[in-house]
């Protein structure tokens, strides 16, 4: 069994990615790290780190710490420019959960990320795992972000069908989508009978979406007065094949995205705690365009779900081992 | 002074007007209408109807008895198939705040709202009062949509600028904007936490939008677990003239829209509980488009805010009296 | 391996027992009752059901063909009036997560419920079942309610420590504890930025309770703008033992409730989507009183995960299989 | 006119302080203070302050600066240790909407507010200015805190009529009644879909309770997913007078505090955005308790509504002169 070394395990991606290790039939929980926390009862961060006398996991360690395990797995649950310049261990898989090693062009960190990039030599040996249009491969492994994976999961079976101009994605994500940093904008007061479009033509995503997809589209990100949840709404205009038959194809075999019959609209409800994704398709008869919505839950498809996804094909397992694909129809 | 009567008094919308022209110092209320609370005392649907002696409106009446009452205004604030169908009164101004007698085609009727329209021949004599755009005429005005106005707002003074096929529209409202009906889709239980795209492509309002701009606009629709307030984003291309230029010219006198300035993004909170809207402009630089975004209150500029902008512009009263223009900025 | 008939799939309860039953390693699903679904593929409810060509349950059929199964368990998610008036089986476990068996004395079904009760001869052969007090006996068992059973958790093991006359409690619901039902109080319109205070002094859960305890307490509960997981405060005055020892010491070896550290509140977060309680304790100072409060799921140890607990301990089952007792710590 | 100079403009209660002021029609306003916001254009705090060349106040200046004015009134909005130690104008009425001057005991500042207090000695130069049951006097004013007032509009007339050691408080709060401080408890991501208690027999309205009702409550406050608005539920006994005709005695004047009918809940809806506050009135009849429901806008009657009521009764104007005190009964 693999042993995993979690690397900033007090975010909401960590946190995350903390619960699918632990829930996990084949991967063995080693070490978890988190500056804030370090030298805590690992109980402190998650009840069950510390339970029956288990104690597997006694105490949180610091980052540095947690790297140096040289595990077979390293999850990267550290902010962008943190992970960026993470000192990384020479062997076993890692998998950044930020956007440090999701982006070829390293020019790009300056423009959308505002640093510039410590190792842009090394961006190559990076691959994007996306399960449905690119699956991981090699030892290092850059985990798409929530807003991306939604986007490429409505758009990437349709790239060549497509006018690549026509495209234009609204968005709209939980409050946890924000990371746990305390801002004027993540206050409650401010967030709360509200709805906040923000980083308006300049969100981080846009690149990682045009990397994948081959040509850039206009995506306008929006944050909900909801705790966890992604909504993209994406608009396309497209004069060639039926588009709901190309995504029924692409994923008729999945376990993980399902297409929704004609009619039926994707809800937060049904992908909230969840590591799946569905995507309802809509024809406007009156513009020539087609609307392709996609649901996920920003901290499972859109993070830990879709890293332990990657993982498992990584080390052949079941592909869905230790994902959580039904929720509650509430 | 105009003497008032209000037909629908106990919708939302009917309450907002009701509001409205009880703070309004130039109009005088002198009948409420609602078949659900009709001979009930007034003060049960709001207390200011029943304070200190005052009592002009004693009893809450029938619709039909309020449309008779042939006052100087009569405010429809009914479901669009009974406005539809209303014994309109023979004098005075009728300001209709349902989707009744917005579209000049009756036959869009059938396809858009659902029903045959029971008086086709007389929609030619309705104006669409939005005074930004086009300030009411005559006697029978129908007020516009939520939806609509917000659209509108952002894009009637682009529309000779803008490439027309590349518009794409979505928007988000708050749980008021969905009436008081009570289904399955307005349930707390199924609101909460939620985001909900609705009527994908087939929302009323697309035919109200397209013959006010003179071209179709692909709409999507989202309910919000908010309680009011709307935000719509509206994404367009143009190789021509600044767009902020001309909203910022258009716009330069009105007390009622304000262009924010560049960088500035459109809030819920700043417009909630008010009449007025405001509009953020946004370059998006990597595809060539423009993202102009407004936010308004769905029950103020989008329904009975505007119905007393449209009223005061009517009688010659100043534009904005008996408006509420500045919220708390919460 | 038990077969399960389950009936009153399509509420709130009905659907959180069906997914407790499908993820039990010894419980088999049989059947799945629906009115309103009747008739339906089976999917419809939960995509779990037709699944890669398992199909054990390929249609939804009529509440009263679940009753007729006969199954090994039956598990009622009725209306109280209709489960108190169903045709029970004659064999099998028969759990019922209404209010119709939970009270012994069927005169207080008048004054509490609003009805009279069909069958008061029988009350006396249902025993009430709450683990950690009242384990199920039987093979009638009257699942407890949601407010009973946070109260009862809090108070059930200080009952001869407190002050009788001096209870009060204040409890706070997630809108699915209302139920499925559209009313003017569940509409999104109204719950949004509201909390709703209801049924003072009359909830159908205060005879419940005073049964429980054996002395009546104060109630007031009040409707949350969330979806689910409920909040009771209790305040006690004692001028015997110390409460959080007593506390402590019942729910020492217990799963799925657990007395929090001292000055730690409890929290919705931790036990939403989950099948355990919490328990905070807290004494004040200025007036010899001490404050319990207990955290649950209203669907959860509220409802469907009690209902399993109880069948676990019913047919030998580890207690805590099937159920979830974690959540992620959002 | 009186001239106004606001202190500490940029916090919540600083600007619906603000907001009061602009709408008075016998206040002027002269000066206002934010050491955030100090230099910047007026305008950026609120739009009325900067228009149509009006430009009273054209700039923001230092809260030093603001009280230096010796202003016909200074309306304080500080945290509570920056107020105690303000150097306060030496002439003029100054109101205090923190809780630096409300506790006659110096001592208890140390215990319930964690600092020293710096002018002990003054403390009683300071009225508790609750228009309700003791009317400020003097030049110095200490406005009530929101729980106190909400409490204390519930208990005060009452407090001669029921047993002292029987009272039980719950209260529950909107978030901007948790300022705008960044804390983990305000993030959006924690109080979404949460219920939050706090200061659990700790928080600081208490000793200030006590001191105005001549006796402690027990007395739990819970932070609610809502933006504004505060409801407190007051559980008492009583074996005397008829306790809801005490309350519509004591309130039958006032244009502020409604006391509801029976069988009437109080609803944030209908307070939230006034000045005004409503009680509802119930018999336990299981346990010889009342309870009374007190529901009021925490920054309104709960704050900067009840700060410009006190202010009319030391001027001398109409004691509703600028307030609100109709909601749209959304």
């Amino acid at each position: 069994m693999p042993y995993v070394s979690l690397v900033g395990a007090a975010g909401y991606t960590g946190q995350e990615a903390l619960d699918r290790v632990l829930g996990h039939p084949e991967l063995e929980l080693y070490a978890v790290g988190s500056d804030s926390l370090a030298g805590q009862d690992a109980a402190a961060l998650d009840p069950r780190l510390n339970r029956n006398g288990g104690k597997r996991v006694p105490r949180l360690i610091t980052n540095a710490a947690a790297l140096a395990c040289e595990a077979d797995v390293t999850i990267l649950c550290l902010p962008h420019e943190q992970a960026a310049s993470a000192a990384l261990p020479s062997r076993g898989v890692v998998i950044d959960l930020s956007g440090a090693h999701r982006l070829h062009d390293a020019a790009q960190y300056d423009e959308w990320y505002g640093f510039v990039h410590p190792s842009p030599g090394g961006l190559g040996e990076w691959s994007y795992g996306l399960p449905e249009l690119s699956p991981p491969e090699g030892r290092l492994v850059a985990n798409p972000g929530c807003y991306a994976t939604a986007v490429l999961l409505a758009l990437g079976p349709l790239a060549d069908a497509i006018d690549r101009d026509s495209v234009v994605v609204d968005a709209m994500s939980g409050m946890t989508g924000a990371g746990r940093g305390l801002k004027a904008s993540t206050h409650a007061g401010f967030v709360l009978e509200n709805v906040s479009p923000y980083r308006v033509g300049a969100h981080q995503h846009v690149p990682e979406i045009a990397q994948a997809l081959g040509f850039p589209v206009s995506f306008t990100p929006h944050l909900l007065p909801v705790r966890r949840g992604l909504l993209a709404t994406c608009n396309v205009r497209s004069t060639g094949p039926d588009l709901r038959a190309l995504l029924e194809e692409h994923y008729a075999s999945s376990h993980v995205v399902r297409v929704l019959p004609e009619g039926v609209v994707p809800e937060l409800s049904r992908v909230q705690h969840t590591d799946g994704a569905e995507l309802g398709v809509f024809a406007d008869r009156h513009t020539d365009r087609t609307i392709v919505i996609c649901a996920l839950d920003n901290l499972g498809k859109g993070a830990a779900g879709q890293a332990v996804q990657n993982l498992n094909l990584l080390f052949g397992f079941a592909e869905t081992a230790g994902l959580r694909l039904e929720g509650v129809l509430v």
